[in-house]
Parts: structure tokens; sequence; C-alpha cells
């Protein structure tokens, strides 16, 4: 079977690994970017370099778009030379970067403004790291009108997971939000994964114990388990997940939730930190390394000399700020993506099987998706005093402990609100939910 | 008139101010600290040094103690050799230290199970800095029994300004929470003017000029005013408030608000910055030099490149962040004085004239107070549009704000409540005012 050819721009490490895997696949695939030795590289793993952006346009029915930001979008595609201008007739048009949903509008109209209506164009965000890209084993968020997903489908399929492939209602703009909503949690959970092995290690805690303890408990996340071997290693300069990727995902959260007027209590937080991060030089640094804003030795070198009775307390501070910051981060995303018009049961379907993950998520927030808001046995007032008492452990350690205040706070102001004797996951009702 | 004995621990910064402003008045004061080189700068300043507590306290019908911290507090008190055990029948015991309110109800219970409620005790903290110790001009928040208050009055009056000893109903507990209350303002304000004057910086704007115009706006501060010059000099190192005195307070307001299950999200966002920093080693700095969470380089360094219509937008931003944080810890504080049953005009009287001073709480502040709330011209809905521009052009920037995002996550979540329609005073009620 012949396979048509594919434009395609960007070839970092996320996009080398998809226009590979689509030359793997038998796809002529003209590769462009804006550094000459990426194509270099792409030309030696069996691309077909392209010159120019107009060049890696011109003649070609299909086209990936997969740089790093929104400015760097429109500049590919509407710039002078770009990619529009140059596409054919009724070509397909499939955007992978990572946008606001708003954003990916825009497109929309200015296709359709400049007279190239005719394009099919696609808003498919992308989830899964530069490994699986190059497997062809994404996770893809792919938003369009049924025509232009009817063209388009094929490509997304030999990119993405047979599981993978989310066909999101709602056209343009739909698969970003999704992505986006996903991102709350990830955002979280990157810091969340550092602020418990840092506590830990303040708390005098083995780490690779206290990591074991994690992944079986309630407190699990995805990003944990992850992130948790290059945390150990200190491995940090290969950026496998660099601090301003995340940062560049988080950026686009916040500045929706204010476009949308909606609180992100916690992702903001977390913005936070990693924007400090960023003034201290950790931009290019992998995000595990986020473990130095709380402690400023390697966690392996911390050494235990607590009781077993000691350590299964100080573990259990441990696992209380991590599970309700979980829990508040899974009523933060799903808050937001029902307000969005996110389709709730594909948003938990995504999340299961991604890095957004948790065991919190999976649970307490399916049953807040599911309408059973407070119905869960702990209180907010029992959920308040368990975190209290280790909020107060990691302030007697000068422990900084940002996302575990964040989450005390948004619970006081639910008890503040009423909520004190309602299940903890009405802290749900504090975002309008 | 012949002035009676005084024993005093603690002659540290503002202890050595006080007792030696006793000692000029013409006070035997016995002073006696851990420190030998302390008491040997305090006998050479014309005091009598004690060779131990139980020296300093021995027939001394009057004690002031100023150590540093609740425990320093329990160790001279009730330690072995202590003050209590060698105070004589009926003395009075003025304690000046900040400590949690519930604190210093605990030393009244032990005083009494230990045999010696015949000492009259007053707690007492105060505030104003070394030099107003050295004056006698301190501001004293006092709380104790009326014939505590009788007995101990006149060396209050000697150590404090005559405008500024504030006799505070409710008993003992009740001076350290009118303390209390007014540092919730002091510890945002100070991070406040790091965070106004580095998000001025990277905005490329001129430190100078940014304060003045901070000065004569509605976003003024006492803190602000008061940390400028060590900003701009970043005269860091003799350390007049060094960063661990301020972390001090903040983490009995913290405390004590987890005590009282009460959401403080400003002052948990400031303290977790202070902590962050002392991770970095600022601990010892003046906390002036918290600007370096915001900017990496001297902000006298930066060099306006502007035009005056880019420049007004742009402080425009920095004015916005700044007042709209003063109104949300004018709220979270008034709120909290209401729940700890401190008597609000008296809150008012002290804060106006003291380091937590903002124009904001002197206005709004004084609206909430006195029961207008929601009556103000500015809607919550108008607040949050002015501050998401605010916040966005920070984030452009990458410049941390960790205030401007705390406050804009709890009048987001206001709106969210549906106050979004009233005006931004409102927002007191998202602490259950």
């Amino acid at each position: 079977m012949s396979r048509p050819a594919v434009g395609f721009v960007g070839l970092g490490a996320m996009g080398f690994g998809m226009a590979t895997h689509l030359v793997k696949e038998g796809y002529p695939v003209h590769g462009f970017d804006v550094f000459p030795a990426s194509v270099e590289r792409f030309k030696a793993a069996g691309g077909i370099p392209a010159s120019s952006l107009k060049e890696s346009a011109q003649g070609k029915h299909y086209y990936i778009c997969m740089v790093a930001s929104a400015p760097q979008v429109q500049s590919v595609l509407f710039g002078d030379d770009g990619i529009v201008s140059a596409l054919p007739q009724d070509a397909t048009l499939i955007l992978c970067s990572t946008v606001p949903a708003s954003y990916a509008q825009s497109v929309a109209s200015e296709l359709q403004s400049c007279g190239r209506g005719d394009i099919q164009f696609i808003d498919a965000p992308v989830s899964g790291g530069a490994k699986r890209a190059g497997d062809g084993t994404l996770s893809i968020m792919a938003g369009a009108t049924d025509a232009a997903l009817e063209k388009g489908k094929f490509l997304l399929e030999t990119m993405s997971d047979a599981n993978k492939l989310y066909l999101v209602p709602g056209g343009i703009g739909a698969g970003s939000n999704m992505k986006m909503v996903h991102q709350v949690l990830a955002g979280i959970h990157i810091l969340g994964a550092s602020e418990a092995m840092g506590f830990a290690a303040q708390l005098g805690l083995d780490a690779v114990k206290t990591a074991e303890a994690i992944k079986k408990s309630d407190s699990w996340t995805w990003m944990h388990e992850n992130r948790l071997q290059r945390m150990l290693d200190e491995d940090w300069h290969p950026g496998a997940s660099a601090l301003t990727i995340i940062l560049k995902d988080v950026g686009i959260i916040t500045t929706s939730a204010r476009e949308n007027q909606f609180p992100t209590p916690l992702c903001s937080t977390a913005e936070q930190v990693y924007l400090s991060a960023l003034l201290q030089e950790f931009g290019r640094m992998d995000d595990s390394s986020m473990v130095r804003q709380y402690y400023s030795q390697p966690i392996t070198k911390v050494n235990s000399s607590k009781s077993d009775e000691e350590s299964a307390a100080a573990l259990r501070s441990v696992l209380d700020v991590m599970q309700l910051t979980n829990l508040v981060a899974a009523a933060e995303a799903i808050a937001f993506a029902k307000y969005l018009k996110v389709d709730l049961k594909q948003f938990y379907t995504l999340v299961s099987d991604a890095a957004g993950s948790s065991r919190q998520f999976m649970t307490l927030g399916l049953e807040m998706i599911e309408g059973k808001v407070g119905k869960n046995s702990e209180s907010v007032d029992q959920a308040i005093n368990r975190l209290q008492k280790a909020v107060q452990k990691a302030r007697d350690l000068h422990c900084p402990l940002h996302l575990g205040n964040a989450t005390m706070n948004v619970l006081l102001m639910a008890k503040r609100a009423g909520l004190g004797a309602d299940g903890s996951t009405s802290v749900v009702k504090m975002f309008g939910f």
C-alpha cells in the first residue's frame, strides 16, 4: 500500500520521534526544523530533509505541526513563506503542539479569514514522552470536524497507541482542553512527587522505603512512580522532562483559567514554585530536580536513625499530605474540566491510563464525576485534622510544603463555607462544581 | 522617687534596648542572658549583671522576660533553677516575648498548678524594633487580670510610647492574639514589598520612581516604605529584621490558624516563600532580601528603556497586584481577628499607627470592620479583571508572583461562590466573616 507524503515541522525530542516513526511505517516524511542539526539528524534516520518551511509544505496533502508553542505555531503557519500558503487545496493539517484551546480556535478562524477554509484542520495535542513518540504509542486527544477527523485519522492512529487515541467531542479546541485538564493533574503531581520525597528526607526517612510505601498506598501518583528513579539518581541534566516543559503546560492552564476566571489554587502554587526554580537556573534540568526546593542534599544521603514506630508516624505524615493534595488536585481538575464542558467520562478514561493518574483521582475523583459529591466516609473536618498534624511537622522542621499548605487552605475555606461535616470530596464545591 | 529593682532575661537586640532604657529611667535592672557577652555589654551600658537566672529573679518584685520563643520562655520560667521558683511572693511577671496566645495561657495555668498563683502575670508582646525599644517608645499589647495590669502598668508605660500602650480586653492571651493578627499583615506586607519591587524590576521599571508611585498610591504599605532603602542598598547583613524573625512570627500565626482551623492563604503563601529562602541560606539576612526571590540582580541595575506610556502601563500592573494583595491581606487579618474575638476597633487603631498598616486596611479594611462588607464601588469581578492583566504580565515575564497568584485564587473562589457582582470587600466572606 503506497503511503502519501507528509510534511512535518518541529523535530525536537517529541517531534523527532513522531516523524521517524512515520518514516519507519513507510511514509515519505519531509521534515523541517529551525535548527539545521535537527534536520540533518532526521535525514540520517531516513527522513527527507526540507530546506525551508515552504518546501516542507508544497504539494503535501498531509501536514503535521509539532513546534513548541503557540507563537511558534503562528509563525510557521501564517508567517511569510509559511505552511498555510504553501499547502495544496484540501490538505489536512494536524496541529500536535500543546496550545491553549482559544489559540487552536483562532487558527481555525484565521484559516477561514485568509481564504484557506479548504484546509481540513485537526487540533490534536499529544502526550506520552519521546520514547512513546518514537514507538508510535502516544496518547492523542483530537478534536475537529467529523470530515477533518475522517481524513486525518489514519495518521493519528499510526502515531498513537490503539487504546489511546481519543476523538474528543466538541470540535477544534476540545482536544487542547482535554489535554489541558489532564495537565492540571500532571503539573501538580510533578511537584507533589518532589514535595513528598523532600518532606520525607526532612523527616529523616529512607527514600526508597518511602517511595515503596507511597507506591502501595492511596497516595500513589503515576508521576511519583515515574520520576522516582531520576530523583534518586539526581539524573537531571539529560532533561527527559525539562522543567521548562511542564512550566509551559502549566502556563497554558493558568492563563486559560484566568481567561475563564476559574480558580486553580494548587496548579498556580506549583507554577510559582516552578518559576522560582527557573530563577535559580533549574529551567533545563529534569523536573524531578524540584526535590531541591524541599531538601538541599541528595535524598539518598539521608541517614535514618528512627525507630520503626517513629518511622511509621513520619511516613503517615508524608502519605497524608500527598493523599489530600491529590484529592484537591482531582477536585481542581475535574471542576475545571466540567466548567470547560469536557466530556468527564472520556476524561476519566484518559487519565486512568496516563501521566496524570493518581489513586485519589481513580477513587474519589470518580465519585465526583459520578455526582456522589460529599458521600465518602471521611469528612472535610477529619481530612483537616490529619493534614494539620502533617503540615505542623513540616513547619517544625522548617520544610517548605507548598502544595500541602495550599491544600490545607482550600480545605479550611471549605470548612468556613460550612462543609466541615460533609465528605471530603465536597471540597470540589469550592470550585463551583 | 526610688525605683524598684527589676529582673530581666533576654538581652538580644530588642531586650537590650528595653533593659537599658529602664536603666536610663533610673531602675536598677538585673539582667541575664545565656550569652555572657550580652551580659557584659549590658553591664557596660549601666545595667547590673546577673550571673544566673536565679540571681536575676531572687528578691525582684518585677520581672520582664524577653527571650526569643515559647520553648525558651518555658525553659527560663519553669526549668531547673528557673525564674518562677526564685521570684518573691506576689511578684509581677511580664512576658514580652512573642508567643502563641495558647502558650501564654498555658503559662498562667502552670503558675497556678505549681503553686505560684500569687505571681501577677502579664501577657505583653511588644512591637517596634530595636531603636524604639531603646527609646522607650515601643507598641505594647498587654492582656492580664485588672489586678496584674494595675501592678505592672508603670513599667509598660515606661517602655512604650504614650499612645501605643494597648491594654487589650480578654485577659491572658489577648495581648498575644492582638499582636498575632497584626503580624498577619506584617508577614504578608514584608513579602509584598519584595514582590512589588521584583515585579517592577522584571517589567523594566526604575526602582526609585516605582517606590515613589507606590508611596503615593492606594497600594502603600508601611513595610514597603520601611524596607525600601535596605532593598535598594542591598544592605542585608546587619540583619535589622532578619528573615528568621518574621518567619518565627508567621509560624505562630499559621500554627495558631491551624489550631483554630482558620484559613490564612496569603500568610501561608508568604511563609512558604520564607521557608524556601531559608533553605537558600537567607535566614540571617534582612527580610528585604526577599526581593531576590523575584529578581536575580540588584533592582537598582534595571535600565529602563520604556516610553512614558509603557512605563505607566507597567506601573499600573505593579500597583494593581499590590493593592489587591493588600485588600485580601486586610480581609484575612480582620476575619481572623474577629474569629479570635479580638476587639476590632482597638485592632484598627493599633494597625493604623504600626508596621502592619496599609492604605487598603485603612480604607476598605475599615469598611469591613464597620460591617459595610460588599458596599464599595469596585466589584469582585472588576478586581479580578484588573488583577488578571497584571498576573498575566508577570507570567509572560516568567516572574514569580506568589502573593498575586494566591490573591487571584481567593478572588476567583469568591466569584465561584457567587460574589462576583458584589463589592470587592465581600472577599472577606471567604473567611467566614
